[in-house]
């Protein structure tokens, strides 16, 4: 459904905002939030954050001097505004396909990008690095880091705060607090604030207001007191951002235009150090479904503006996180020592599941992976059984506490991670491609990768059973593949893999969900006359050497199958052939992964496609090793 | 030198100071100190940390019921009082030597060391950990984490910190806060508090204390509270720490023994929920030769007690670390765009070497990697180059940055990784096993190793020259080869190895600092009439493939060499050649790695002869894969 935008239409870059009223751009922003409902019901996307912030992406372009002046959008799933505003406005039905752009902000994309992201926390951080390029000369301008109030918590924020407190260097860190609406005293205290002449300093800004809150009635004071502390967390008089050496400003309301004009444009004249304006939005503000929904339309599919009502998906397979959910809560059931940990994602892991049952023994622990891997760490330590459920790109995060703090110890605490290999739409940034290759390195570790839903069950009881040190399970996104599901999950033999279809040509050894397309490449292959057999690693590491030694004896060539980067489960079985012998009278070894380049967004299929991991291309890389096939060519 | 020590010959553990008098304790503590200068004299270490923790130890250990308390020292590194204590006296003088002490808390070493560490900041994770155990019915007490100043800057812990808040429980967190000394009214208000009759609930403590301080005349008061936010490091009244739910005490008198009895016994009595203890002690306290020095005798070889003369090392080559902060500070007297980052290690990195030169391009951010890594990528985005000087082992903590800041976006961030390969005494907790693993299946990385000092500064010159995406190169820990070193760092080709040695039957192909080792173990096998060819890789990637194909084609047998553990570079030429079909015809080829174990502290030289690394253990690899030795087995 497209919608009359008079103004949004002349807009072809910020420069263009900078000509308008505070009227007229207040105007712009209902066309704008407009615009990107009408854009989001026919893509899909992360709808809500960015309509929190269609007042703020004005009101920041419209004052700063973009793209000179940096602008970085902390996750970045909030960009769609700021993309309409910033040259994008016609490729925007093209928003996290193949080939079109970025669900994030991305650096390729345009100049009005600075800094990409997807994982959050980042910003303050990259600012901060502007703001010396800009001390040293480089042409940049100043640095302005747009970050959320959960984003705020992890530590990586914590330690660019105190980064940015003890340079003291000019940077503005925009909090967009979306968590809870705020009363009214706020709004005049605010008011207060932003109608202040140019003549004070900075620093008086922040007198004035304690000044202003002093006299205000009893009631209004404590009310804005009260908002104050409620929204900064604080009991105190003081913030977290002052005595990490920001000046505070706020809150205000980050939907009321001509407030945040005057307070950018107060704060962009006067400021000299670092300065955190605290801005309270509503997510999924100015469309009622989503402002009324419990996720305020986090994610959303395609959808219907009139009835808000969401495009269903088809699938009759149980997705893979529900399976863990469910499964884990079973386990949980017969076992009083099992525990879990998410980092901010309870619903994202399946952990949800766990929680509605057993609230006590599911621990969020918000962004804060590095936290979450060392308190699971502790509760092993303790003699629980920790599951960590996360996704295979943010445990990236915590990894050097895997190393230091679970493997070093040799402590068992279980490893569930999710969205392994490509994921789609959230693109390169969300792949799960490195976490084979940086687990399966370290001393003591078990790293099983689920072939499909049923073993997926498997895997959550062996992990539950194992006890012997750390273990990782890792499946990716999206649903199973439709197999019979087991009433209960069975313990597995841990090193042991096992074979799916016996073949005399070629072996396929394939580590983790591309096992579908290794029987039916060799489905395929069979009606050509080439015989192959496939096998199910499940262990990276042990690896089942028993099985390796038997395909490479027993074959003429073997290929390595995996949804993950290179370093990880082709090369624990070529090292572990080659240092055992086993390459050494010729075995045409070849491992498919991942390429050496970060794949695109599109659907996890044309992913996979671009990747060169479809079932033709399985079988193409058999054909090119079969024996009657090499024995043909040489002919 | 040893020290008469009555009270303590009397102590065999922990339960033998709970019977001993606040005085006797006083004096044990004097006797522990005596004890842990006289044992660092003898096998150095770190005793600086640890002569500022004399007292909080013997306090802590009279105080709580160790082991079934759970007492965790964060880094650990201070742990050599709590060793004396806990049964491990007789071992002292092993540490950290081979099959000795470790010179850290360790799990497997000591029921009383319920969590190792070395790394910083993972203390009260793993402590909040302990506290989910116990009330979860595990067999275990109270949690008391002991912190310092430098390590609570780390986004881990405020983390942790932010957890602990929030779940509410019962945990000690004491603050270690040895970097300045207090006035005096800070003891006034200390005393007061810890005097306070045990009627009162916890919470009123706090106000009690500020009833005291506004009750004290004007410049005591002033003092009082000027003293709090300096060693908080905050302008407000309330403290970070209370601002993230704990309840605060402090600061009191670290090395008073009184005092702190009377403060833990208050605290272990009537918190309820997370307390966090503010002691101010002294690095080194009680040796002068230690208080006096700049460093306060941190890290320090053998020395005289008397006089507190180090032990000299010996070397005529200079150490890695120096030749990289000289070269670096070359390239920047070139490049005004060169800036350079350290967490918290200017001297450990070298960097204190280009600071002295160039202050203002030398950023300390800090415990606090993960800002580090993002920071220098904005930096690089801003158009400067970008040095982050790192240890192995420490970039494992700002390896989500690495790949979702640096990697994807392509920046052109340099990281120095030092302390390559195993480092000695230290451990396996500082061993720099997996960055080349890690970092070597990144998309459009150049990873780098110096074979020996020379080459270090060519490859400063070329990361310094290499604008095209990250870039990193390692080295190790220790002492250069000698070799002649170039006026100026040379600008190598990207991708590009040399052989160092041409032979015909069996070539070694190293990557990094092992090349002497290669070229040691070709001569005495040249001896024995096996010819070897000995190449340096320099790049893992992108590798040299030109020179894999030559080596392979042109010899019987292929032995990758490297300082580092599997999935590193022999895994890389692994890849390549199995799918380039380099083994399809037989190639005797071998990684030599570190072993897929941890590797326990001793000297650099006995921890490499225990992964098997040596020249005769090279020597001895080659033999199996040569020629003639081959066929000779086969006749």
């Amino acid at each position: 459904m497209r919608v009359e935008t008079p103004l949004l239409d002349q807009v072809n870059s910020p420069a263009d905002l900078r000509g308008l009223s505070d009227a007229e751009l207040t105007k712009l922003a209902q066309e704008l939030r407009a615009e990107v409902i009408s854009v989001v019901s026919e893509t899909g996307g992360h709808l809500g954050s960015s309509l929190g912030v269609v007042e703020l992406s004005v009101a920041i372009h419209a004052v700063f001097n973009t793209p000179v002046d940096k602008l970085i959008w902390d996750v970045g799933h909030q960009c769609y505004p700021h993309k309409i505003l910033t040259g994008r406005r016609s490729r925007m039905r093209s928003l996290r396909q193949g080939g079109g752009l970025s669900g994030f902000t991305k650096r390729s994309e345009s100049e009005y990008d600075p800094f990409g992201a997807a994982h959050s926390s980042t910003s303050i951080s990259a600012a901060l690095g502007f703001t010396v390029g800009r001390d040293m000369g480089q042409p940049t301008g100043d640095a302005i880091a747009v970050i959320g109030d959960g984003a705020i918590t992890a530590g990586m924020a914590y330690e660019a705060m105190n980064a940015a407190g003890h340079l003291g260097k000019r940077l503005f860190v925009i909090l967009n607090d979306n968590d809870m609406s705020i009363a009214p005293p706020v709004g005049a205290l605010n008011k207060y604030l932003n109608g202040l002449s140019a003549h004070a300093p900075f620093a008086a800004l922040r007198s004035l207001a304690e000044g202003v809150e002093a006299a205000m009635p009893g009631p209004l004071r404590d009310g804005a007191r009260r908002a104050r502390a409620l929204v900064t967390g604080m009991p105190g008089g003081g913030t977290l951002f002052e005595e990490l050496g920001l000046t505070y400003i706020g809150p205000i309301d980050g939907h009321n235009i001509p407030e945040l004009l005057a307070t950018l444009r107060a704060a962009k004249t006067r400021a000299t150090g670092p300065v955190l304006i605290h801005a309270v939005t509503v997510k999924g503000k100015g469309y009622a479904p989503a402002e009324n929904s419990a996720d305020k339309y986090h994610g959303v599919a395609k959808f219907d503006v009139i009835s808000g009502l969401q495009a269903k998906s088809k699938s009759n397979a149980p997705a893979y996180t529900a399976v863990f959910g469910k499964s884990l809560t079973e386990e949980a059931a017969r076992d009083g020592r099992i525990v879990a940990i998410t980092a901010a994602m309870p619903s994202g892991t399946g952990l949800d599941i766990m929680a509605a049952r057993f609230p006590a023994r599911v621990f969020d622990v918000g962004i804060a992976e590095q936290h979450g891997v060392t308190f699971a760490a502790g509760m092993a330590a303790a003699g629980l059984k920790p599951f960590v459920a996360i996704y295979s790109t943010f445990l990236q995060r915590g990894y050097d506490q895997v190393v230091h703090d679970v493997a070093l110890q040799n402590l068992p605490v279980r490893f569930a991670i999710d969205r392994a290999g490509l994921v789609g739409a959230d693109g390169a940034t969300h792949c799960g491609a490195f976490d084979v290759s940086y687990l399966s390195n370290l001393p003591g570790f078990v790293v099983m990768a689920a072939a499909d839903e049923a073993e997926l069950v498997h895997m959550v009881a062996t992990a539950a059973d194992y006890d012997a040190g750390p273990i990782a399970f890792r499946y990716p996104r999206g649903d199973g593949v439709g197999v019979q599901m087991p009433e209960m999950g069975r313990v597995l033999e841990i090193g042991r893999g096992r074979v799916m279809r016996e073949g005399t040509d070629v072996a396929l050894l394939c580590f983790g969900a591309h096992l579908a397309e290794c029987l039916l490449a060799a489905e395929m292959l069979a009606a050509q006359g080439i015989s192959v057999t496939v096998a199910d690693a499940r262990f990276a590491k042990p690896l089942d050497v028993d099985l390796i030694r038997q395909l490479a004896r027993n074959h003429a060539a073997l290929i390595t199958v995996e949804q993950g980067a290179g370093g990880g489960f082709g090369a624990q079985v070529l090292q572990y052939l080659a240092n055992s012998g086993g390459l050494d009278h010729g075995l045409r070894l070849r491992t498919l992964t991942l390429p050496d380049r970060f794949i695109e967004q599109a659907s996890p299929a044309a992913m996979y496609a671009d990747a060169g991991l479809t079932v033709a291309d399985i079988a193409d890389a058999v054909r090119k090793v079969a024996p009657r096939q090499v024995a043909a060519k040489r002919a």
